[in-house]
């Protein structure tokens, strides 16, 4: 089943999202339009507008205010996107050049604190303290993330717990906020609105690790950039960890650096890919994806809960 | 008089702002603080927290609430200096190095991501909704003012209308939404704080506007960079603009580009304070200082009054 299949009691209320992403997304500067624009129509799954909507029907669910929250977080992981792949200095993503790729740096930086600015007056629009202490910790902890990123690269030498705290950060504590920020702004009660936290952060972490493992295993059309991108901008994930483990596998990946060509890197995925490390890296997104699932569980029954239950199982183990 | 004689009554409440900003900027991680702090140490003058403070001074003034938000403005102003820095592919600022300089451009914009989400965080614990747009409304039209800053660079056909449409968002209306926000922290009466509002905005003209006179009239070690520095980097200021109106220094002034060196740049230093485009500037930032003072005749008569006004007159006519 493809994923927008499972949220499609939802359809007309994403295609309002939809709508009012582009919309927010005017500036009185034509560059600034263009290039946020540019990332907008890149695509995404829009994960995080579908989790604060369901979140949402788990208490007293009013399209007009979900829409900005929901826009909103769809915004702020566009923003450390384009802020991303100026770190990364990554060219490509979902097959479009980047921000950085197609105008420069510095327009990057200036188009992702745009953006986040247009979330932030989205934000605005929803009078629920807690819900905007939730996201500004959550922005503190993302941009750390960010720079552990940084001074983690090249670093062969890091254990499963760097790379686990990276993610958390990076990835999982956003998908969190969204489930529990949409939650809020339906008033759902604070018990209930916890464990929607606990099950977007598990999820997160699931997602994040089967990210990581096809950045290996998918073929280039798919992931909409060269595969073993990761390592090559020496990023250092699961797989690569778990296959660092062996002393001979360590020796090769050791050899990645900084200057390094794509068709180098050949050898090495593969070498990782026969080292178990895939399995084992596999194993742990479903360590998380359980948990995942255990704490639905604990939720109410509709028709919300049960397309969690889908989507979770779906981005824990997706293909692409 | 000195600034911070000005305000003196207020320096037990300054000091705690102080003490906050030092206490705010902790990380998990080492290079995220060391750089913060390396901004936050390099000293300024912390005009947006004691526009704050005086704001609230209008109203029911807890500084337990006031020290919040005072502290976040200056860490939005902080972060956005971080990121300017790096547009300006500036080197010094207040004699220090800048974070771009230091470490690296990366490294600066996920130093201001930090530092402003750290603001966030603080600005959470006000439950003023429209204090939360006021300020996303003007976080969106600095990052506008940014992108129109690198577009206008060294382009020598703009006019005194793009200058002032770029400082206003540059510097005016964070000051602006300085003095609105202290004022709604405190319940400040809506008419008492939009002329509040609008008295920040006349200063932040004035104050941009002089301060970028003092960049062709200041020394060095007053301004700790080098001076002429704004037109160097491609940012064509007002005494810049007023220079440009008379053909031979056209001439002379459109010769400015990217690789052009420091001592390169005196004769013409010289040429525009020959032109009388400084006195012209100074009648400019005159202009926004008076309408800042009629404001200020307005509000009801306190110790802050008298303060701001001193203050305005300071900025508007400062020497370094």
């Amino acid at each position: 089943m493809k994923l927008k299949m499972m949220y499609s009691f939802l359809n007309s209320d994403i295609n309002i999202i939809e709508k009012k992403l582009e919309e927010t997304i005017q500036a009185d500067s034509l560059l600034l339009k263009q290039a946020s624009l540019h990332t907008l129509q890149a695509g995404g799954k829009r994960i995080r507008p579908v989790f604060v909507l369901l979140a949402g029907k788990f208490g007293h669910y009013d399209i007009n205010v979900m829409k900005n929250v929901a826009v909103a977080l769809e915004l702020i992981h566009m923003a450390s996107l384009v802020h991303d792949d100026v770190i990364d200095d990554a060219d490509l993503r979902r097959g479009q050049p980047t921000v950085k790729a197609k105008w420069d740096n510095k327009i990057a930086m200036y188009t992702g604190d745009f953006v986040f600015a247009l979330a932030l007056e989205l934000m605005a629009n929803l009078d629920r303290a807690e819900a905007h202490k939730i996201l500004a910790d959550t922005m503190v902890e993302v941009t750390v993330g960010e720079i552990q990123q940084i001074r983690d690269k090249y670093r062969f030498n890091q254990n499963l717990r760097d790379y686990l705290r990276r993610i958390k950060r990076k990835t999982a504590l956003l998908i969190a906020a969204s489930c529990q920020i949409g939650a809020i702004a339906a008033d759902v009660e604070e018990a209930i609105h916890r464990k929607l936290y606990r099950f977007g952060y598990y999820v997160g972490m699931s997602y994040q690790i089967t990210d990581d493992i096809l950045d290996f295993v998918a073929k280039e059309e798919e992931l909409g950039k060269p595969a073993g991108s990761d390592l090559l901008q020496g990023n250092i994930t699961a797989p690569a960890l778990f296959a660092l483990e062996n002393a001979a596998n360590r020796i090769e990946i050791e050899k990645v650096h900084e200057k390094m060509e794509s068709a180098d890197i050949q050898s090495i995925i593969t070498l990782i890919k026969q080292s178990g490390a895939i399995e084992k890296s596999v194993e742990l997104s479903d360590r998380y994806l359980s948990k995942a699932l255990a704490i639905l569980e604990e939720l109410p029954a509709n028709k919300a809960k049960k397309t969690l239950k889908d989507i979770a199982r779906f981005i824990g183990r997706r293909k692409f």
